[in-house]
Parts: structure tokens; C-alpha cells; sequence
């Protein structure tokens, strides 16, 4: 079982527009409303995917409400933990006529105490029962970076795999806890790190106790780095970029990590034939949900074809002395 | 008392953002939703300044829920229709730096023909107990503009003023049914009437049945014209525009007017100097409470300076033969 934990889950809102004019009025279909962050499409994913999933999150006043609702509707398996703030909500308005979606963040409500802890133990919990667990997103306000340190060196005491999808002090807090996956997109592990080079960058982490760190790359695909010195570092991507709505490209690669740690164990004790084999596979499968992610209107979801497209993905390997200058592999 | 009828509401749901950046994601603070739909900023209006008012309007789903639970909380008093579909809801992005608005307007849910009746037999029920009733804002799918026009018929034959503020079908058919004032902008007029000169574009509304036409002219203030060859039109402006947020700058232009028309009747009689000096008066607090309206966050109020700007609002008369050349009055 996979368990996937939204600390700042939001009410998605997307419109479409066919023109998205500043300063002017525009008449619209009436919009999507649905529940989002980044490990409910994660969990939408995984589960599409076949895999069984619990989607852990906090939900709080009518925004809260909401988003349980359309949980349940959904048919996905979730547990909520109950919060006196009011969940945000994410505003997307795709332009059907440049094909860039602008987006509103809302910043999360703060925590209690209390609250931090109850969803912390409830992780914790629920992630002792699982082969995989995921903390995916933001953390909001009230909730320390070192609280899911521990979590994280919990579990992985307790032999789970984690992967985590954040940014800031909560990505190199659970580097620290020796997060068995980061992934961090190049501009958050830069403003981490101070590193404008991935692979410089992904060293840091992988130096601060992370023992695999996937950088996406957006349409330039993705980094594979582990900890080991021997193994070299993996490059994935498509031959040519796809277009479309970026949002939840991130999520359907760490869809595509947990799922391969669910099937294949931790990936990490390089050197090995079988687990260099489970590597490639991540990768590239990572690369082509990511992909056909982009092809999809809302974040959660994949497009049906994504099995042709990780036949297309080309894959790469590191020069370990050179880690600039990807090479073809055979 | 004054009615307002909102058969289109909305939810108003209003975010700002420091710089709205078309394709980019953007972190902003919790958003402010509320009843909206231009009678019911007419109404906040006209309650604020001291007037006994209900509005109407209709409510449907989730949405309409809000805006039911958003008019109780500000002690609105109102009345709702109930509808199967969902009320629609209007997203306002305010970027901070430019000043400007970008709005989108969803559709709204189409009314069946018991929900269009019993919106306008509750329109007529409160109506014929008011001295004014303002119909406002866009007519939604399955209202028909002939059932706007045999109320306004049926409160102009029992006495009571009625004010229309709508666009295409509604405004014309309002007119034929000699609706007491119409406020049409600008380009609602050019629109309905073909005639791009304001003026020449109210004659038409004037000679289809219209008692009194005032048109909004945004930032050059407004004009005012009535059926009678005798007076002359009335033109209002401030001296310097006001730049701030439009959105609800003509619902305030309809508040003063409907307020006129509660305290001075149907302000028709032309020649008689009384009427004449409460048309001037209207003229001069419509361009205020408009301009008002522009200083503020959110539609439905004005700001508190609205007695000082009506006294620096300059009023000149049209000439009958040159009603493009207006003319400074004493």
C-alpha cells in the first residue's frame, strides 16, 4: 500500500478562457472544482494506476468541506484531518488560445499545535502499515520542517520507503532524515542549494543524507542521483517536449517513483544488476507520466497513451566526472 | 421601500495579486466571496445610505447556498428563489500594480419556465408594495425579455417606479413596456440601438416607450434624457475622472437614481421646476455615487467622501438641436 500526505491540500478552481485579456471581462463556461495538492494527485494517479492508495490531508471550514466531498465522490481512499482554518484554494485559468494556464496560490491557514501533531501521528500511523509513503507539497504555516524530519526517520526506521516533493527547509530537513526519494524541481533545488547546476545541486542533498534525489526538469525531463560514488547518475527525457497544462507533471513522476519503490523495494544499493534495471525503468516511466500528464486538462490524471510514450524516452547516462555532459547510453 | 431583482446573481469572488502575470503561478492571500449580482450591489448601496430595501434574486446548488448564507450575514433583506442549477459564480483578479481588473463571468444556469415564473410573480408579489423596483444585471437562459417586460408593464400600471439595468432583449423590451428610468452604458446603448452617439442611441429608447434614459458614460460621468421634446438633457461629470476599481460604478449610478425616485417620484413631470431641480439633484448624486464606487475594494458600497465629490460634480444642459455640443449651466 501507498500513502500519500498533503500537508497544504487546496480546492483546485480552474476556468477556461479563450483569451486571457488584463483588464477586461471574460465570458466563461462555468468551472472545475475539485480536490487538489500535490499528494491528492499523486494518490489520483497511483490509483488510476492500480495501485492502492490512501490520501491523507487536513480539510478545514467550507473550502474543507468541499474537498472531502469530492474525495468521497471520487471513490479514493483518504483520511482527513480536521483543522479550525479554512483549506485555500488554487486558482487556474487556462488560455485556450496561448495555452499557458496563470495560476493563484492562496497561502495555506496556519496550524495549531495540536493540529501539526494530529496529522504528523496520523502520517505516521497510517505509513507504518505501508510499503510507500509520500509527503508531497508545501507545508503550511505551523508545521516545522523538523516535525517531518521525524516523520520521515520514523518510517524509514521502520524500513518504509518515503519520497518527498517539497521545497525550502522542508526539503533539506528530510535530506537530513535520509528521505529514501527527493524530488525537487531545478528551481526549488537551486533556492535550496544555491546550486544552479542539477547535478551540483542534487550532490548537496545526496551529501545531507538523501539516498536518491530525482530533479524534474520540465520539458528537458529529469535527473536520476544517488548516493553511492560508483553508480552513474541517469538523464531521461522525451526526444521532442510535449505542450499542454504543466500542472501535475511534477505529481505524475512521483506517482511514477512510489510506484516503482511499491514494486521493486528502494532502488538504492547501486551496483546491483536487477536494481540499475528497476532505475532505468522509474526513470523512464517517470519521465512518460510526467509527459503525458502535460496532455491531460486537470492535475491528477494521465493520458491513456503514456505506455507508447515511455517507449520514446531516451535515457542517458552521467559521466560521474562529467556531470554536465550527459552521454547516449547503448 | 425599494425592490431589487437580480435575476442572474453570482458569486463575487475577488482575489488581488501584485502583478498579474498571464502563464505564471502567483502566491496571494485568501480571496473575499460574496453575494453578488448588480441588484444586489444596488441594494448593499441603497441599505448603507439609510434606505428600507429587499433584494430579489434566485439561488441554486453549492454556489447559491454561499450566496444565501453570505446575504444573511450581512443583513440584507432579502428573498430567493430556489433553482435547480447551480448560481453561477463572477472571478475578479486585481492586479495591484496596474490597478486594472481582469473579470470572468460564468454563464448562467438556465431557468425552467416554473423557476422564470416564480421569480417574476415574486418580483410583481414584492413589487407592487414598494415605491421603486430596480431590475438588474444580465437576463439568464430561459428568462424570456416579453416576461421582464409584462412586469415592468404590471408595476408601471399599479405605480411603481421601475429602474432597468440590463442589455440586449431586456433593455429594448423594458422600453416598450415604459419602464419609468433605463441605465444603460455606453456600449449596452451602441449595442441594442445601433447608434454609436449616446444621445441619439437614448432617443431611440425614448421613442420605443422609455420615460427617462440615463446612460453611463464610465469616467465622463453620465447623461440624463427624458421622453418630452420640451427639456433639455442633462449631462454630469466630475472635473478630473477617478481611477480605481469600475466593477459596481453603475450599479451605485442606479442606487442614486432609484433613491431619487423614492423621494422625489417618478421625476417625469418635465418643466415643472421641482422635477427639474430633483432630476439635476439625481444627476449630480448618481456621478458621485458612481465615482464613490470607483475608490472602493468591492462593488455594493461607496466611499465615505461620496457627500463631498457631489458637490464638485459639474452639470451642464444639452442644446435640443446640438446634442453632442453640450453647454455649461449656471
Amino acid at each position: 500500500m501507498i500513502v500519500t500526505v498533503t500537508p497544504n491540500p487546496a480546492e483546485d478552481l480552474t476556468w477556461h478562457v479563450d483569451r486571457l485579456l488584463p483588464g477586461e471581462t471574460h465570458r466563461v463556461a462555468a468551472g472545475a472544482s475539485r480536490a487538489g495538492g500535490k499528494g491528492i494527485n499523486v494518490a489520483r494517479v497511483l490509483a488510476a494506476e492500480g495501485h492502492e492508495v490512501i490520501t491523507l490531508a487536513t480539510a478545514g471550514g467550507a473550502t474543507g468541506a468541499r474537498l472531502a466531498d469530492d474525495l468521497s465522490r471520487s471513490g479514493l481512499h483518504h483520511a482527513l484531518v480536521p483543522i479550525a482554518g479554512e483549506t485555500r484554494r488554487s486558482i487556474a485559468i487556462v488560455d485556450e488560445t496561448s495555452g499557458e494556464t496563470s495560476i493563484l496560490n492562496e497561502h495555506g491557514a496556519a496550524l495549531s499545535p495540536a493540529e501539526a501533531a494530529a496529522l504528523v501521528a496520523e502520517a505516521a500511523h497510517l505509513g507504518r502499515r505501508a510499503s510507500v509513503v509520500v509527503i508531497s507539497g508545501s507545508l503550511p504555516p505551523g508545521l516545522d520542517p523538523d516535525a517531518i524530519a521525524a516523520l520521515v526517520a520514523e518510517l524509514i526506521a521502520a524500513g518504509v520507503a518515503v519520497v518527498v516533493d517539497t521545497s525550502g527547509p522542508g526539503l533539506l530537513a528530510a535530506a537530513r532524515a535520509r528521505a529514501t526519494v527527493l524530488k525537487p524541481n531545478r528551481d526549488e533545488l537551486a533556492a535550496v542549494t544555491g546550486e544552479s547546476d542539477p547535478v551540483a545541486g542534487a550532490r548537496v542533498l545526496l551529501d545531507e543524507g538523501a539516498r536518491l534525489v530525482v530533479v524534474s526538469l520540465g520539458a528537458e525531463g529529469l535527473l536520476v542521483l544517488d548516493a553511492s560514488g560508483e553508480a552513474r547518475g541517469i538523464r531521461a527525457r522525451l526526444p521532442e517536449p510535449l505542450h499542454g497544462n504543466a500542472t501535475g507533471a511534477g505529481d505524475a513522476a512521483v506517482a511514477a517513483i512510489a510506484a516503482a519503490l511499491a514494486e521493486h523495494g528502494e532502488l538504492r544499493d547501486a551496483g546491483d544488476a536487477d536494481t540499475t534495471a528497476a532505475r532505468l525503468a522509474m526513470a523512464r516511466r517517470a519521465t512518460a507520466w510526467s509527459a503525458s500528464a502535460v496532455l491531460m486538462p486537470l492535475a491528477g490524471a494521465l493520458s491513456p497513451d503514456h505506455a507508447a510514450l515511455e517507449a520514446q524516452v531516451v535515457v542517458t547516462t552521467l559521466e560521474p566526472s562529467e556531470p554536465q555532459q550527459p552521454r547516449e547510453s547503448a
